[in-house]
């Protein structure tokens, strides 16, 4: 627009471009995504009158390769424009949307309009020409795309032929492939460049398991009454079976040595025995702090060995970060203004007056930033070199979210594979901030949605609403939470429950134990009785497995399924479809043909009677387009859990007894 | 955070601030605001852990004046902070929020608790002596405040008193008080500057009245079957009525030359006979173009004259303007660049394929920007040089959004009383748009928002959504919408449109005939049957004032009631109650004392029966505190449409008889 100058400091374009996403906060932080990841781009675009319009995704990936994705107009009235992306490389891609007037879809519209009325026939083929070779003129139009135009135009003068006649010839196929290869474009106009954050494919999926070492292994001896800890040898018997189970992160509990003063006894009292291990959140001892091991666990080279031989099984190993000390921790000596001193001296424990919790000092990160920032990095930098690159972190909401995004961004500066995990069971302000901070995944309320419409709102702000910057990590249990719904709802409540969170989430978690399906809470709590934070707790889970009792087999096909499945390792593309009954939630994961990493399309249908105590029967009413399905066919569905095959079309008769099997997994296959 | 080198270009600072409000895509655009209005500030604030926060806007004014207001916590698990300020000077605010550790309230807090349970109390007088000293010591805090700190510490230290009665005195109303004005702050944060356009009170607050001038005493002599036009001189006469209406603006369709070339007949029909005046929207003949006065109309003298009478009654003239020409426009001679110049030669009319308007030439912005946006600047700084300084765009989202971009900004920069209202009938993407470039005001689809349901959801989007951006003028009907609600309803149905549009948005207007509840449709159509846009209109006001047929009076209560009631000219202090009745709304405007113009608190409180056809009876019940009363109280109400006076509290039996009086307006009284 030249000669027109602008006072305006942040005009609109020719065409506007609103809204674009991903985006956090209108790009005050970079949008996540992993490699792998269908990421859907999209943008308000519009124009004034009618002319037709075009909209493009201008994608640099890392490599600094640069690629460009036609966008396909969204919902009717919404002036939405939306593609979506594979993405495939690990770091900052930059992405504009650019806008233009579709000059060829114009003249394209008004000719076929006005031809089939007999109104000003020869006037739309003069326009057709003078488009075809003003667009055969572009300089960065290819040569056999230019003559195409230039013969088209020619046809367009040809008065032998009817104009209808030429029309057709105008619109034929190839013309249309080859205009929509190289649009003919006005009016272009640029968004402005935004950022998106790929990380590798760890920060978004993954199937994840908790063990304390201490107690795999762990042996009681009746006759002495005394224990003798499990360690890094003996839990790694247990990691065959782990991988066979189908999980691909470890996550322990912290390794480090555990103070004494104060420790807490079983069942969280304040006294323990001599014989009681402690929690391993009360991190440090004359042993030692966060860079150090339990003695009871092994040396540095036993937790090497270990970690070599979970990667070895296809393992990552998950640490805890857990930034509080007991008050036998060296930093108390060493460095006391990383807490905080009250005002008679002494070092502050935790209190949420007027409760006391004297074996925890919590970490000041005021009084001396640069040394305990520093310091964190140190530790966090130590477990790296052993190989460890995912970290879960105890209750980041208690620690400022500046602090966490100078670490994260620090860590990854070098490190670009290490993961973090909150652990933030808070409001959801803080929540999303620990995730704008830079955290890779976050633990969620999911064990506080059960109900049929608690999970499809929550499912869908997970995956509609926080997907840019909030990756959601679906836990069925931690040695913290054992809801009302598990302590009552059996194995059909274990078995729900971690259909769900597999198949809904790329990423999701269980504590051991949750196979067994151990319920038994604490009375009044929601939180299992004579806890592991507190106690050793050897399983048998040989026995376990020849008893019935164990549904590590279920579990087992839920993470088979999820290795099989591209479409089930994503998160922003979960669809939910209509049941007339109150507890039967059905939703649906597909990735098409040219977005699937295997170049085939990929379907799966989850079926699932979230009431654990019944038989429930309903008809499942499906969107097939959000299949990928043609209107109206019928299909073969096969249940990956049972291995039955059944005929389905857009209305099902279904029926789940929560005492058989409460969920259907359904593998869509040919149309019939 | 000295020594923290920060990686992240964009980090959370120390305490996170989000999502400030009010802002226009994260500070795109500045957001809107008027003198007079009260504006809601906010932000998404929040910390690590448990200690208090507080949270205060920084607020700039256009003068350069600095205030500083504390906000409130809203909604509780929200997160949310927020504050209202009375907007009293034109210009650009600029704004910041700060959020700081609330040392006191922390303290304060730890000292109840402990002190209730006997734990800690010296530890607490200790921390207390520490606080209080170290604020006192601050240099910014006044003398007076920090002696009253000093003394406090001296207390806190007095063993011979008891812990309890020490912290009473630290939590005197004196010391509360003292601490309020001026807080014990830590880890202050500041978020980024934000802009807030305020513009005056006419940008937000009017009551438009339409009519067309050539109507307002224009005669037809049946003798000799010609008609003489109305003119300035004559529609003058017609003022004082509009002004004793309560009317503020008054909106003239174009008073330009209207084109020859395929003018269109009565109803819109393609041939107009040697009496038929044409369209007002059909611009430009010999006589000129849209910088000139139709010669029926009268000369530039008389519409000098006309702009001062209008303006003598209080009354402002808003001008139209249609950016299109007749193909008897000067333009199309002079300039043909400003119009599309089609394959053949000729210039391109208006169409909709296959629909032609042959009428009108619509003006291209693309081919020579400098030369038409130029052009349109000097058209409108024409008419401001007669004292317009109001203008209606019609259809401005046919033209470039970047346009009316530049337009306004530059009409603004000189003038920036000046005000545009958009008339864009459009998808909600361009109508916003149009609000972000600059319109400040927009028509909205208020005459299509009939039902109780409607309405309360339209209301509250323009009052919580999209206030930052978009002011919505809530016509109840123009000389193309007549809808069917007003078709089949009568004068009850005229009367409760234009109530809800007067009460519940600061902006509203009608076009003349209204009172006459002219309701006659063209058969099929949403649009009078002989539509005054193609004829001369005169009618009869006094004879339909003395036959009863005109609500005139019913709508002059409605102005009178928005000059009385500050709280009703304000858009975002709208508030919804429950009734049980499908049919019958319930909405109120509240300004609290601190907040209002006139230093006392305003209520108004409407229940409309939006049912034209039926009586209608439910129980209303109110949220009381949204109306500023407490908690159960009774109160008077009066109905400031039949002055009956009512004794009100939460829950009320109400009555509404569509053809007595369908709505409620009720002053909230004193209580009881």
């Amino acid at each position: 627009m030249n000669g027109i100058s602008y006072q305006n400091p942040s005009p609109f374009g020719r065409l506007p471009i609103l809204q674009v996403s991903p985006t956090v906060e209108a790009g005050r932080w970079p949008a996540k995504a992993y490699v792998g990841e269908v990421v859907p781009f999209g943008a308000s675009v519009f124009r004034e009158g009618h002319d037709a319009l075009g909209a493009e995704l201008l994608l640099t990936a890392p490599s600094g390769s640069e690629s460009i994705h036609r966008l396909s107009p969204g919902a009717p009235g919404t002036d939405r424009w939306e593609t979506k992306v594979l993405i495939r490389e690990e770091g900052k891609y930059k992405f504009q949307i650019r806008a233009f007037g579709d000059d060829y879809e114009t003249w394209h519209h008004n000719a076929t309009v006005k031809i089939a009325v007999g109104v000003d026939e020869e006037l739309m083929m003069l326009e057709g020409i003078a488009l075809f070779k003003k667009a055969a003129a572009e300089k960065t139009r290819s040569k056999a795309n230019a003559k195409l135009l230039t013969d088209i135009a020619k046809v367009l003068g040809d008065s032998k032929l009817t104009a209808k006649a030429r029309l057709i010839q105008a619109e034929s196929a190839e013309v249309q492939a080859a205009i929509a290869a190289e649009p003919i474009r006005s009016l272009v106009t640029l968004s402005e460049t935004f950022e998106l954050h790929s990380e590798r494919e760890r920060a978004g999926v993954g199937a994840w398991y908790e063990f304390f070492p201490r107690s795999e292994g762990a042996v009681f001896n009746a006759a002495t009454k005394t224990w003798s800890s499990g360690n890094f040898v003996t839990a790694a018997k247990r990691l065959p079976a782990v991988a066979e189970m189908g999980f691909n992160i470890l996550y322990m509990p912290p390794i480090h040595p555990i103070g004494v003063a104060f420790r807490k006894g079983p069942n969280n009292t304040l006294t323990a025995g001599p014989q009681d291990p402690g929690s391993p959140w009360a991190i440090g001892s004359e042993a030692g702090g966060h860079d150090k091991i339990h003695p009871d666990l092994g040396t540095e080279a036993d937790f090497k060995l270990f970690v070599r031989t979970a990667n070895d099984l296809g393992i990552e190993i998950a640490l805890d970060l857990a930034l509080q000390a007991s008050p036998d921790h060296p930093w108390v000596k060493t460095n006391p203004e990383w807490f905080t001193t009250r005002a008679d001296g002494t070092i502050a424990y935790a209190e949420n007056p007027p409760k006391k919790y004297q074996d925890i000092y919590p970490v000041n990160f005021d009084n001396d930033p640069e040394g305990i920032y520093h310091e964190v990095l140190r530790v966090v930098n130590h477990w790296i070199s052993f190989g460890v690159k995912i970290f879960r972190v105890d209750n980041p909401h208690t620690k400022p979210v500046a602090f966490w995004e100078w670490l994260i961004a620090e860590v990854n500066r070098k490190n670009p594979e290490v993961v973090f995990l909150a652990e933030a069971f808070t409001r959801p302000a803080m929540m999303h901030a620990l995730g704008k901070a830079g955290f890779q995944q976050s633990y969620t309320y999911y064990t506080w949605r059960n109900t049929k419409w608690e999970l499809e709102e929550y499912l869908k702000e997970l995956a509609y609403d926080s997907a840019a910057f909030f990756r959601p990590n679906l836990w069925v249990s931690t040695p913290d939470i054992l809801t009302e719904y598990l302590q009552f709802g059996g194995p059909a409540a274990h078995k729900i429950r971690a259909a769900i969170a597999a198949l809904a989430s790329p990423s999701w978690g269980m504590y051991a134990g949750y196979e067994l399906c151990e319920s038994v809470a604490r009375p009044g709590a929601e939180e299992h009785i004579d806890s592991e934070k507190y106690e050793y707790r050897p399983r048998d889970w040989q026995a376990a497995e020849k008893s019935g009792k164990s549904i590590a087999k279920y579990i087992t096909k839920l993470n088979q399924i999820r290795a099989a499945h591209p479409s089930v390792r994503q998160l922003r593309n979960i669809e939910f479809h209509h049941t007339d009954d109150s507890s039967i939630l059905a939703f649906s994961k597909y990735l098409a043909a040219e977005n699937s990493p295997t170049g085939k399309s990929d379907a799966i249908l989850v079926v699932a009677n979230v009431d654990p105590h019944a038989a429930r029967e309903t008809t499942v009413h499906l969107d097939l387009a959000k299949l990928g399905l043609p209107y109206g066919v019928s299909f073969e569905v096969t249940d990956l859990i049972t291995g039955q095959t059944f005929t389905w079309s857009a209305d099902n008769f279904v029926r789940l007894d929560a005492f058989l099997e409460p969920v259907h997994v359904l593998k869509i296959g040919k149309v019939i």
